[in-house]
């Protein structure tokens, strides 16, 4: 080994031409409406990276002589996965193991999809996917945030909760080589199924039967802002307006605070208002269920948003 | 709404065939030599889940009259999905923030390679990302273990950071429809670059330059079992035994021992001998572009292995 080698600045001059176009595509495809996002991911991929993993995507194509355009976002594909890994890795406590089996979890998913998939479900599961996530990150934002909106959260649970079940809905008919209408029934089922259930997960953090496997109040303690909540906020008066800024604000609870909590949200009829929209959505799944045969799969798919709205735990 | 509805055993029972093929599905795809995953993953996955989202995809493909096989790994493709993001929900803490959007930069990844990449680029690149997340849970079970071994060492590295290296390289031979052995030689390239460019990244963090972005000694901080510390390890006297246990195994570290763990690296020679295997390893990277006429772009994969091994930080 000698001097005859080229320097990372010499190598990084070679491919520049390509690796703006990676760049680019890297700053587009973070660019999303969520800030939060956004900002991190920019301050991660915008810092210090040398690239050496895209770098060498480019080059490799280039020995190949590859005349297509594919390289360049697969570089950058391969850029989010370093720096997914990156940011993983910097966690240190002591839920790193979650993380990382979560980790394997989710990356073995995607290697059972491209086994069993074609692009169309792939498509449909990977969007799902960082949708999940996003929501995850816009809910995140509103945690401790009294002045969240019932729009705001409405969203919030489309993307983390009703994304998968309506993937997981629609997949079957792409998969079945329906027609276009029918995946989109299905798509539809899927997405008013998972904001009914969501809408009664967050209704049972305050109303619902305690059991070994759940917890009453693990969403106040969270400062979590939930559709109950945000409507008894919105009809507070000053003081109790106050009470909601101390506990889920500045998170200031003591042990009365649930039971107070419970009993202001019962005062605006938060948990039935919650109930209410619910039994709407739960209507509308089982509505886009119409356009198919009566049969017994079909009988258990209403019976699940059904079951969404009247469980107790 | 009536109770002519089904209740969630009914509905369970009439899926409870495919039901019992998602679960040995799930079980098959956890089921890999990592305990740590096995475990962990076993327990979330068998423990009271209702399984209500594969269950969609089930009574979805029943209704649409669905004849093939494919719904059954999605279905647990799906249930992978939502017990990944439990996994990362569950963490309570101020990491939060990255976890969620290092799903993200994951999901959106899949994304694009979805868009941009053939059926064996998908199979490539989820392969790695499942194969990172081994690494790293298996790089986990080795922390605080001073009877780390060379052996495990090495397929801890190779499975964390030469398997992206290796798939960065690799898709872009198959992009290009190159012959096997050329998509082979990438590969291999792609690896041998991986493994010196983490066993420097081991070295650095004992004899490297510090700077504002790099620190020295966070693995020893953190009681990482690198290749300079097995070595050290493994010829120490009991009395240096001991005070690898106490700081490593025990994390019970004072100010001084970061230089003694240096100067017992040094005494046993643990730099230079990762050195001359990361050598080795860049010599056989640069070994595998011999197939390739000589090129601008194939001095500069060659001289990235160079740098490799020869960076100071």
């Amino acid at each position: 080994m000698d001097n005859s080698y080229l320097n990372i600045n010499d190598i990084q001059k070679i491919v520049s031409k390509d690796l703006n176009y990676v760049n680019d595509i890297i700053i587009d495809n973070i660019g999303n409406e969520i800030p939060l996002i956004n900002d991190l991911s920019k301050h991660i991929l915008a810092s210090g990276g040398k690239r050496i993993r895209p770098i060498i995507t480019l080059l490799t194509s280039s020995i190949c002589n590859y005349s297509g355009k594919n390289h360049l976002p697969l570089a950058a594909c391969v850029e989010f996965i370093h720096t997914a890994t990156l940011l993983h890795d910097d966690v240190i406590d002591g839920n790193k193991t979650s993380i990382l089996v979560g980790d394997f979890l989710f990356a073995r998913a995607f290697e059972l999809m491209v086994k069993n998939g074609s692009k169309k479900i792939l498509k449909i599961l990977s969007k799902a996917s960082s949708t999940i996530a996003q929501g995850e990150v816009l809910q995140l934002t509103t945690i401790n945030d009294c002045n969240t909106t019932k729009e705001l959260y409405m969203k919030i649970i489309k993307n983390k909760t009703a994304s998968l079940f309506s993937a997981a809905a629609e997949i079957s008919a792409v998969l079945s080589n329906e027609e276009h209408h029918i995946q989109k029934s299905l798509k539809i089922y899927g997405e008013k199924l998972g904001i009914a259930f969501q809408l009664v997960d967050d209704v049972l953090d305050y109303a619902g039967t305690a059991s070994l496997d759940k917890k009453i109040g693990d969403d106040f303690r969270e400062g979590k802002m939930t559709l109950p909540v945000i409507i008894s906020v919105e009809k507070s008066t000053p003081e109790e307006k106050n009470f909601w800024k101390r506990t889920i604000e500045n998170l200031d609870q003591s042990s009365n605070d649930l039971n107070k909590a419970i009993e202001l949200i019962n005062k605006y009829n938060g948990i039935n208002a919650t109930l209410n929209i619910a039994k709407e959505y739960s209507l509308e799944a089982i509505k886009s269920l119409e356009i198919f045969p009566q049969s017994k799969s079909k009988l258990a798919l209403e019976s699940l948003a059904f079951i969404a709205i009247n469980r107790k735990k």
